[in-house]
């Protein structure tokens, strides 16, 4: 998959990535094995856990602070949580040198890449210096390092949201980036990001939310792989989704509205033992779920 | 797993399974694979279906006509969808043999059971032939005995739900049979079995649908493994499913109350932007979910 290795070998000197978890950890691990910088540094709070993903090879240095990263680094990647990646970019930015790229792995683009346009033509960000949004979509409902994985942006998509103002040389040497790692780049506005995602991501969150909550205790033993998988992803972070979920509530709203009225349909064809019309929906279902059935290639996290 | 298979194997002398198809199919290769019985008869209404289950080493034997292989069996197997089962053991138990036991895998266990238990004190049923019902927690939403899996159920839960007038040996007898396949016997009564499932199985069923019809086509291309994972069971056959969800409307109608109660919680916290309160729910639900979560063991079908 790795078909850009070759060309992408000299794309950076020096990536840092801030914020070393699953994610973080993985796009370490990714860019080492298919050496895309010739040194990567983790920037985090912590400095022993740093170490501890420095003993593991995932980085070759660790940084508590993001200026001094940012001075030294030609490519940055955010990986914290959604409600922090903004300020940190803005710390980060009047330290970068000219022709440095920043971008991010956040999963809602909106809020992020509008407080970071306005702040890029504004005071603090030294010329040359551009923020462009990513997102992988990647991930676990695991967290931390421990469980990074170079292979996890292989077959994936990764949404780059250029804005006005993204230079093409910028945006081609993401695109480029994402690419030597594996993923697929799909190009869109950050708004309609979000809309997208809070259609396929945040709200089968948020349904899996409500269906575990559903869940009495004595009928756990009942509960088997269809359960299981259809509420995998309500084990995810409860902090990291609050600020996920409040950074797209609009768009999470209005599609679990609609959610709402396709169960409807559903219970009400039910109540009225309507086995025409229960097929139906069952039908339609099926036919949407193989919209995006894909039996091959990405390995399910 | 198979902990009981040297005391299991001498059973039952023939046992015939009705309806070679996924689980059917399985049942049988289990069934052979320990060497429950001397033969397994295949009963179905497509004999070229049958014969390719035969070359398969799945069943031993193919017959079309129920009746025939009923006066043969000492233990027969229902695999049928639910809303052929009782009609088929109607059909059947008159032509077994005093001592036999039918059985079925029905995922609805209240109309099915109800059912056979009037008609087993009244015409038609042969004195010593008993109907028990069970429903082993295993299945797939793949089709056919082509993916027929020897070891479907191992690790599984098998619900055996006996009513008033089941004799003890019978119980035991059943009992034994899926403990040697590889399942942990549960019993419970036909209508407490059904509200479970309600919860656990049909609900997931119907909220999977519905989010899987919520998805936009111009969006497939962003749902990754959560919405994957979230809707998997949406592609379930829905002539199978539509019997299942009529079977037990009441009570996944009144479970999917409860749900919607959970996702209106969810949505009002998100409206309101409360970030404590989306926190809680996420947590509580989080804290549900590892109810179930087990990670080891089962493998995930």
């Amino acid at each position: 998959m790795s078909q850009s290795t070759g060309s992408a070998a000299s794309l950076f000197e020096t990536i840092a990535i801030v914020g070393v978890g699953l994610i973080g950890g993985s796009l370490a691990a990714a860019i080492k094995r298919r050496k895309l910088a010739r040194q990567v540094i983790g920037v985090g709070r912590d400095r022993s856990r740093l170490d501890e993903a420095r003993v593991r090879g995932l980085i070759d240095e660790s940084e508590t602070d993001v200026t001094v990263a940012a001075a030294r680094a030609d490519l940055i990647v955010f990986c914290t949580p959604v409600d922090r990646i903004a300020a940190g970019v803005r710390e980060a930015a009047p330290h970068c040198r000219s022709g440095t790229i920043v971008t991010d792995v956040g999963s809602v683009k909106g809020p992020i890449c509008d407080e970071l346009a306005t702040g890029m033509h504004g005071a603090g960000f030294p010329s040359g210096v551009e923020f462009v949004g990513s997102h992988p979509l990647a991930g676990s409902e695991k967290q931390g390092f421990e469980f990074a994985d170079a292979e996890l942006f292989v077959w994936r998509v990764c949404v780059l949201t250029p804005q006005e103002g993204t230079s093409q040389p910028t945006l081609e040497r993401l695109r480029k980036f994402w690419e030597a790692v594996g993923s697929t780049i799909v190009e869109m506005s950050p708004d309609a990001h979000d809309k997208a995602v809070a259609e396929t991501s945040h709200l089968p969150h948020v349904v899996a939310a409500a269906l575990a909550s559903t869940l009495q205790h004595q009928n756990a033993m009942l509960a088997a792989s269809g359960f299981r998988d259809t509420t995998r992803v309500a084990g995810g972070d409860p902090d990291l989704w609050t600020a996920i979920l409040l950074a797209n509530a609009e768009s999470i709203v209005a599609s679990s509205e609609k959610f709402s009225e396709s169960l409807r349909a559903l219970q009400q064809a039910l109540r009225s033992r309507d086995a025409v019309q229960v097929k139906a929906l069952l039908t339609a279902a099926k036919q949407q779920r193989e919209l995006i059935a894909v039996d091959s290639g990405p390995s399910n996290q």
